[in-house]
């Protein structure tokens, strides 16, 4: 199978260990990421972010494929059990294309919002040892253990560490994909990092005593700009995108409507076009895998477009506000107001009292909206530095950059608003 | 108003003449183009190709805008009555943004499927022209005479003919932005050209003897390579993207899934979750502008799954396949057997005889594909050369490449059948 | 060893196989391309063309390298005779990189100045089998039969034909490298081709009969685009870049400078500066190897600057005019008088009179340059188009472009005169 | 006039104050700039970086047009006298184009290895003030103050302060294009940053109370990632290229030779080959305008070369060794050995001592290195970050990146040995 990407360039799986990849793209559950946009609500603010999850699973298990690569021209000094054999390949292979395959439309909202909701990994956990799944079928006619060993590398549990942290950890396949790809899909053309150089710049870090596989390290000479563009690019994608004002306030518009959808239901109303998950959550049940499964962002944008005639005229509001893109817009608070849960707090009141004073309801014209990442933080599972002596050190300590990077948060705090508000709450907090 | 794209870099409006463009993207008619992608089914072959006719807009806009700006630098030496004024670049600019709008989900399917149905240009006449829409409002609002000249510029009536080549003609705006935003999304490397050295190639051709505009001319020294390589970014699109085999069959499907469906319907079969303008073209009435702009990806998508329960088993059938990606596979016709109608007809026919052996009804499990373009033909009202002396010459002429493709036709022709019969009918045909 | 490259990204030679090109880069008969520019004069039109023929042989020592990465992925099939062996991989890197060895500054320049000159394969030949360079010594240190081996590949014979024409053929290793840097260095963005896409395409055609190695084949379903691209790119950077004016009218100055200096010391005038080489060429002797490998772009540079104080005005007016670069300009013929060698020596013959009628030597102030490639010629020692039932087809057959294109001649005819008597002479000849 | 290049694609100079560029570009003092690498040495370590200040000065006039196209777009809101002018454009062109005129060959080496050299600024200055450059009488032909206006404008003074920083500042355009230049050169992906968005995002910060010109401002909206991106390319470039072993390795042993060379001549020795700057200084005298101008990279490699037969072993040794590419190498000092310069002499004394004892001196072939930038210094001077309601904050309150590098200095210190004595220095430090 050999395929264009336009991240990648060209994506082939041609040897035997990677037939699995192109079986496992035949089955209905990896085919339904296809339906499922990988930013959700991005577009919004970033027309060209209409990249899937399905073109995501492809990228991720490409990058699998040629760290494996890269790993097989490494491992040679190590004892041969700490080699990737043809199965450990195949297995990784799986994992990094199955990684997402829980995920719904928008999924943090869906967990965020319906009560009792499971999280993705749990999903994806889910249908991979479900054996009436196409792609349990799939995975175990190759071999009986692979669903458990494939659910479990997702997990991180695999005797090889290194392998695990692949699939998920600082510098894992599934985050070099996404940064690439959304980088290439908004524009934003700060979001690049050199994957190549990365792979070229990976070592193992020396064999522990304890006779365990040794870490994955880079190489002091060449591969710290690899990992501080990394970890820059990572950066940069959070401010510029997946905190966006746009996204954030759309995203947070969904999770009320969605949220008192489900409260209505469980008070008796009844809402036409609600999907089989989102009812069972309002009565309280976990939804069914088959339930689940049908859900993506077709199904979901159907369902708000049908709530637009319910008979609640906030969440028709809201609706009709989604569809049309006449989104909620967001105040940022700085320095102390936004450090302090009490000055946020205090802030949260005096838009409630506004969006009452003005007949609105405050449950679901103005929230308060908390976003937060740490670009990098320098612990003990992440990439050491190797040096040719055999010395290791961490990154934090050899570069300029991460060491002033290392275990700072960044963080976003905004009141989101119904723009018919925003003035008398902007001068109101006289910022 | 400023965006990232990730075509061009950074789309901005920020002068007077532009606002409109913000303006009109408030409107739902343009919000609705974000619900369509721009080539339909081409993402199960390029998995990248989720971009939107919205994106597509947008950028077609930017590229009129920068259009302008080339046309003001050297418009100079021209009659007044030949410039730009501010009120044409509005103009311009609107009719550029709105020259996709009446586009339904795979419209040319739509148009074909359909009896009785419109056109897509039309329905971007009646869009601009109704007065109940959003689209129309803002354009009147800003100039009554506004929605006529901006419909009348889309369908290439202007007084300046150069202007309306430019939204409609061989190197318009609209190719300009979907060749390189094809390229982009699919990944296909040979689908660029050099859109700012285009720009800066153009000229103003002589001035005709009876007082009209002059035609835009390219530069012989600079601009030959420039149109040179944008015939071919097209050829190379049209060789690799939009005559792609999984494509075609997808599309042919989903045609003959919709014929079968309006003939169910007209024949009296209810079949639940079918769209109204579906509705009405089976009761051979022209759907309402209404019912046309409820159509979009998503609620075909919706339909045909929908469809797939249907107690038409064949219709049930495709509908089940398009859903779960088992596409029909295409036989390509070569040489003789696709040159001549006769033995394209016998061709058929020998594959629709073995399609109903297997118990598979004819009508549905194989048909004709017939894909054609011709990538330069060097006719009156493309660009000219322009040489220092005042000569001009014709492209063909001065191009070493376009001489030797002028008029040359790329054709296609493939049987487009099930996979289950396919082996059978390579045989029958010994091809 | 692992190096950044501009074009490539990340060139490294890591195995043992390839080490043999770290030990020749050490070599001052490599070093010495460090001081040859790639493309001569050409940065008087392209200011960013300085890329060295250095840079060039390391990248096309790593696209071969990248080559028998393919060719090992694909030899399964073929009998083991026919396999790359790790000495065979050697052999094909040291050719790789070697290839272009005997360059002098402008070589061809040289050649065609320089009675009796040899060519620069020659001169390449020579320096891989001279016992004193240190190029031979790292070759034969490898292993004896080395240096005999790696000239008799770059000369074309090796018992694999596939590797011989991968060294030096329609699509080898050197145009791959080429293409692609000179388009980067230069700015022209239409001299791109999809190197990846190509190797990823090529296969083994069918094994021939008399028990001889198999040619490369493009695979039929995705190999098309690739070759087409590739000699798109080719005949792009004809058009635009090797046979620019400005450049061919620099060289034709050197040329002639350089003919005029050996006939100057032929006929006993002393010109201080003079190269060994230069000096052995005009007494009728073959340069030595050590006077040939001190001749680079420097030394040509030092001793043009040097001729200007030559008492030969002739001589002298050149080489100021080239250093302040004064170039001499061009007039191009089109249609017949470019077509018939009568018509154009009655042209040069107008340009002579005139010239000398202005006081200048026609030998020196007037020439004709005739430049020809022909971009497409389907030979029968090109790739082959191979499909999957064994067939294979001529890509002339199977190409819309190709077809087009195969065997017609690009040719540009141009007089080259002194700016002096330029306008006179267009005058003169009416065009 | 109109140029591709590589890094900006496009150059054109067409309007009427930009005339003044293409008329700069026919001087010799310009041209000569076509012979002098923009990175010296650096091309020992990344092949590609062949690139010359010319091109780079090209480039430099290139960012400033475009950067006076976007402040005419901002200039409306202010007093009439701060405008752009076509004359003061027209300055700010030339300023661009010629800001490094005086740059020699490596020209901080000669400034240092040269007793009583002057700085390639006021060499710039001379050039630009003598009447009998071409350049001056250029310049003052277009008009008779504008050489000194120039003058002025590059040495950072002229009535609009927004100008002259943007000839030399923090984000000048000389900046914009190296950055740019030196990573497509060199191929280091992390060099690049958005020129367009960074424009894009300038606006004027607010009238200063005493009527002089307002500062330039980054948008607080869309701005911070311009210039965090900018502070990182510079900062990468540091780190990956400018500090660079290898080329801090062959610029010590340049300016050694070119030590030893001065003081040999000074002490009466005969070096042949010597050119007349080089002279000049070893017996205490200016070099004058026309010996500084005969200086560049092909003199230069000249002189090293003929000095390979110098009777003073040392002086050809260096020489040799640089000719084949056999640098020194560098041992890195890391923590409290770098920060103090008692560890850094202790070091020192301990790597000459070693040199001495293997017979070699220690002035030629030991010595240390000491390489230091600051990559972000939030000083007034710098540009602000303007908020839409009028207020300004300063970049490092705003960027979560820049506070943290906020006054940081990147430092590398390093021994510079002769190869044959690394491995008992290495020892000796216990590092």
């Amino acid at each position: 199978m050999i395929l264009r990407d336009p991240v990648h360039g060209l994506i082939a799986f041609e040897s035997a260990e990677s037939a699995i990849v192109e079986r496992l793209l035949d089955t209905e559950e990896v085919q339904r990421l296809r339906r499922i946009r990988q930013l959700g609500f991005t577009s919004l603010a970033y027309p060209g972010a209409e990249h899937t999850r399905f073109a995501h699973a492809l990228g991720t298990a490409h990058v699998m494929l040629r760290l494996t690569h890269r790993l097989r021209d490494i491992q040679h000094g190590l004892p041969q059990e700490h080699w990737l054999t043809p199965d450990r390949v195949s297995d990784a292979l799986a994992a990094a294309l199955l990684h997402d395959l829980g995920h719904g439309p928008l999924s943090h909202m869906f967990e965020d919002a319906l009560p009792g909701s499971d999280h993705h990994e749990v999903w994806t956990s889910r249908i991979l040892l479900d054996p009436d799944t196409q792609v349990h079928r799939v995975l175990s006619s190759h071999d009986p253990g692979m669903p458990d060993r494939v659910a479990a590398l997702i997990a991180g549990r695999h005797p090889l560490t290194y392998l695990s942290r692949a699939v998920s950890g600082t510098y894992d396949v599934d985050r070099c994909d996404y940064l690439l790809r959304d980088a290439h899909a908004t524009g934003v053309r700060y979001g690049h990092f050199d994957l190549d150089w990365f792979h070229r710049s990976l070592r193992f870090g020396p064999l522990p005593a304890d006779g365990s596989p040794p870490p994955l390290a880079i190489d002091g000479a060449k591969g710290i700009a690899a990992i501080e563009s990394f970890v820059l690019a990572r950066l940069f994608m959070f401010q510029q995108v997946y905190f966006h004002k746009a996204t954030r306030a759309a995203e947070w518009m969904v999770r009320t409507a969605l949220s008192r959808a489900v409260r209505l239901i469980a008070d008796g109303t009844r809402l036409p076009g609600t999907p089989g998950a989102v009812a069972s959550s309002a009565a309280g049940r976990t939804p069914s895998l088959g339930e689940y499964l049908e859900l993506d962002d077709g199904v979901l944008a159907n369902t708000l477009h049908r709530w637009e005639s319910s008979p609640d005229r906030s969440l028709a509001d809201l609706c009709a506000r989604l569809r049309s893109r006449h989104l909620f817009k967001t105040i940022e608070l700085h320095g102390e107001s936004a450090a302090s849960p009490q000055r946020q707090a205090l802030a949260l009141q005096t838009a409630r009292d506004i969006t009452s004073a003005n007949g609105l309801d405050p449950d679901v014209f103005v929230g308060l909206d908390f976003a937060t990442d740490t670009p990098f933080h320098d612990h003990k599972d992440t990439l050491v530095v190797a040096f040719d002596h055999g010395t290791t050190r961490r990154p934090a300590e050899v570069s300029f950059l991460l060491g002033r990077l290392d275990g700072h948060a960044l963080t976003r705090v905004r009141l989101i608003v119904a723009p018919e508000v925003r003035e008398q709450i902007v001068e109101a907090l006289g910022s």
